[in-house]
């Protein structure tokens, strides 16, 4: 179906009954339906991601006794997958799912809403949407798109990647090509490194054959299934560069005003329990899987080393402050999401911090 | 209304019109409708605890199209708070909303589902639940008691509590007169201190007055409230006995297994959502109110010392064992809750831990 024809289909749909549902009631499991399409950036049966969503998509119909319909895509099934921001803001699909930092090419402040270097841990990110006015600015950031913004999954803590060599030092990297994101792949090119954007199926041909020398990507869970153990030895931790990503739902903002009240805030609660269940199925399967790869696998698991790290901070402070420079909305999004993370700082240093640390002592 | 005849009102409310849904669509908005009572174990206006069950039952409402109405009451308003427990599971209400542990005279494994002295954060309990199979555990235990528990509400780490004298050593405590209840009383009990239950209500007056020599509560934001920096001076941190207490909602099983499929998934999405938004809240609003106590009420925020932390590490050890030795189903719980214990804080090395370290490296 071309794109015209599916708005005009969604607009006579809802013409037809507009309004009905204050005056009588609807039907429950019959009526007033809305048959939506879904498309995202994960490949097909992509665990916890792709599973998440459809799994989203189920409750939803069957909680509105098939009112609201929601069709998953995956990234190519209907249209290329970093297509899916456009997609959904003019209409030609009702939603998306993704992460919000793809679309730092239009929207350099969106990062924000995905991953901040040294930012805020998952906890952190879902107190600033739902408490701390983070989803409201995330709003207002998307509402020029004709987009509807929700956090819908959260991968906790990356690794911070594969390497072919050991890194022992900030020179260590100098010269590495490396596959890495967003304002991550920024601050590690002030080391030397040289950033390179690939799909997530071009990731393990590109460093078994040495076009690329390092790479990161999810976790171990995701990591064991794309073989990267095959092709690079040393897997580092922590995520510095992605400390509690946020997945985004986007939906289309003439559709969602469509929907009748209820089913807005079916789909509302239903991505923040999905919201939830990602992170806690990341959480429950990641270490399973880093013992595979250590045990059967031999793979070397080694913590960056605190020069790397301390260097990198500093690169992270360098890369925002030029960001911030060079765009009002950044700096404004930066301005709210630091002063957040300063308040949440403060509490964990005497909550999960101080607890994390009364289990050593 | 009394309770045997508020069940039969029920019963005869879903044989009227049980099996109705599958044959013909039900009326959205109107026709089969169920209207329950939720009672719980906190005080009216009690901030997010209470004010979440109410937003919890306002969105069940909404989604439902008015199918299931849930009128919430406070502690104390139908029945004294701690009868919440054999109310929902004898169906004089249908649902209830408090804390596992509450329960332990009746289940002592039922403590594993609300915190554990040094175990478990909120990140690692929701992961334990929907996908360490915590939350299949807990129906199983519950089920004899025909009650199906829902994970609604975490308030994250709390703090170690109000000393009106400086703890300096394990010695420091010996012969302390403390309000804190579940397994942190009891281990807290091996340091020599004398636990002591309260209901909230109580707790002022009872410090102020020197009955007791200390207590612990929530948090920051609803110590403020509840005043008891005029009555002690020293504040400890961190909550070594409930670094993340999960909330429970409980429903009646029978009234569970007469709703609709439909509107099962929404009670359980929303308890979902809601436990989410619970800990956001918490995360968001604690530190504002730290700071309050900290410079308007000099009150002196202080870290236990290691020594204590030891002690109290070795005690709660100590408990594990002697309650798993007097009670079968206690230490079956625990080696569920153990094992995954083991696995998250593996994996949080690594990630988590391994993150915030970072950021101070």
């Amino acid at each position: 179906m071309k794109r015209r024809d599916f708005i005009t289909r969604i607009g006579a749909v809802t013409l037809a009954t507009g309004g009905a549902l204050a005056a009588a009631p609807a039907v429950h499991g019959a009526g007033r339906r809305f048959r939506w399409k879904l498309v995202t950036t994960w490949p097909p049966n992509f665990p916890i991601f792709q599973e998440g969503v459809k799994h989203f998509a189920r409750q939803v119909r069957r909680m509105s006794g098939g009112r609201l319909t929601i069709q998953v895509f995956a990234g190519g099934e209907l249209i290329p997958p970093l297509q899916t921001f456009e997609a959904v803001s003019q209409g030609s699909v009702e939603m998306g799912h993704g992460a919000a930092y793809y679309w730092a090419g239009k929207i350099p402040a969106a990062q924000f809403f995905t991953a901040v270097p040294f930012g805020l841990n998952a906890q952190g990110m879902n107190a600033w949407f739902y408490s701390g006015g983070g989803l409201e600015l995330w709003r207002e950031v998307y509402a020029p798109h004709r987009l509807v913004p929700f956090p819908m999954g959260n991968t906790g803590v990356q690794m911070g990647g594969w390497f072919r060599k050991e890194i022992r030092s900030v020179a260590d990297l100098q010269g590495l090509k490396m596959r890495i994101p967003g304002l991550g792949g920024k601050v590690i090119a002030k080391a030397g490194v040289n950033p390179v954007l690939l799909a997530g199926g071009e990731i393990y041909t590109a460093l078994e054959r040495g076009t690329i020398d390092a790479t990161e990507w999810v976790g171990p869970y995701h990591d064991l299934r794309l073989g990267l153990y095959r092709a690079a030895k040393y897997y580092y931790y922590p995520g510095w560069h992605e400390p509690g990503p946020t997945l985004e739902l986007i939906v289309n903002k003439e559709a969602w005003e469509k929907l009748p009240k209820d089913l807005r805030l079916l789909v509302e609660n239903t991505a923040m329990a999905t919201n939830l269940w990602m992170l806690s199925e990341f959480e429950a399967r990641n270490l399973e899987a880093l013992q595979t790869l250590k045990d059967k696998y031999r793979v070397q698991v080694r913590a960056f080393p605190a020069e790397v790290l301390q260097g990198l901070r500093r690169f992270t402070a360098q890369t925002l402050e030029e960001e911030a420079g060079k765009d009002a909305l950044f700096r404004r999004v930066w301005e709210h999401y630091r002063a957040f993370q300063a308040t949440h700082d403060a509490w964990s240093a005497i909550s999960e911090s101080a607890y994390a640390q009364a289990r050593k002592t």
